[in-house]
């Protein structure tokens, strides 16, 4: 289902959450589970994997996630604003160390002069630490690989998060 | 990622759920959210799937759906017991119309005598309709085999749940 190298990376970003005993939360909105359906598809995650969000709507990222409705009324449900509170708001309500968090517009329709289809906020919240974000637009890519895009650079800033954050080494 | 004819039953699922003005939500243990990826890999899918959870520790299964303690210590997290708490709790828990869970043991690890890898227990629970449950033991399958079966029962489940809740028609 997902290819060898991705595979890889997630095999490879488990061990290093292992070996520090974190574990982690996803709050996904464009992938729509794909992180989670890779972290687990390698055997032995379920020790890192803690929970994960798959908050389509707007109403569950408000409900689960506790977004502020004026987040998404202000900026939009694809904007910086709306993925910082969601990877804040998986940290919050599970047990998990370190959340990470996707919204975009994965396409082919929904896209805007402004928000084009590809374009992928990302962001990374831990225990005791800042929360960052990343952006991304992800083009010559259709509907899946702005996804598959989206689950890679996720991996990315997880791996890249344990290293800024102290509190976590 | 997905290959074609999972892809097409989806489709065809997400069609029927539209058609009927229906929103689902998913629980997922053993799949992990790939039920939920491979849903929201469709476009326009957005109107039918509401949202998520992927409950891979019991304590998610116990905050996030509210499946009680008791039944995890008494049945294990992978009983029928379960499934049907964890379909129901997304139920409850959602803006949903009808809901599907699945806990299994994937393996390569983790079977027993009594619960053998590729054990799966499904559940499915619908507004005003009775929760039904699913077992099945996924034969020579390996933790991705037995993951993509289990998304592809789930499918079947919730089109038929369609078939059977009246109130739902």
């Amino acid at each position: 289902m997902f290819d060898a190298a991705l595979l890889h990376r997630a095999e490879q970003l488990l061990a290093l959450l292992r070996r520090r005993g974190l574990k982690l939360a996803t709050a996904e909105s464009c992938t729509g589970g794909l992180i989670a359906g890779l972290l687990t598809e390698i055997a032995g995650s379920s020790d890192v994997v803690e929970r994960g969000f798959v908050v389509y709507s707007n109403e569950a990222k408000i409900s689960l996630l506790r977004v502020p409705a004026s987040v998404i009324e202000l900026h939009g449900a694809v904007s910086e604003a709306c993925a910082r509170a969601m990877a804040e708001g998986a940290l919050k309500h599970s047990n998990a160390d370190i959340a990470v968090s996707v919204t975009g517009i994965a396409g082919p329709g929904g896209g805007s002069p402004e928000k084009p289809v590809g374009l992928v906020h990302l962001s990374c919240a831990s225990t005791g630490g800042e929360t960052n974000h990343r952006r991304f637009i992800f083009v010559k890519a259709d509907r899946s690989e702005v996804r598959l895009r989206s689950v890679a650079a996720a991996l990315d800033f997880i791996e890249s998060q344990l290293g800024t954050a102290s509190r976590l080494a």
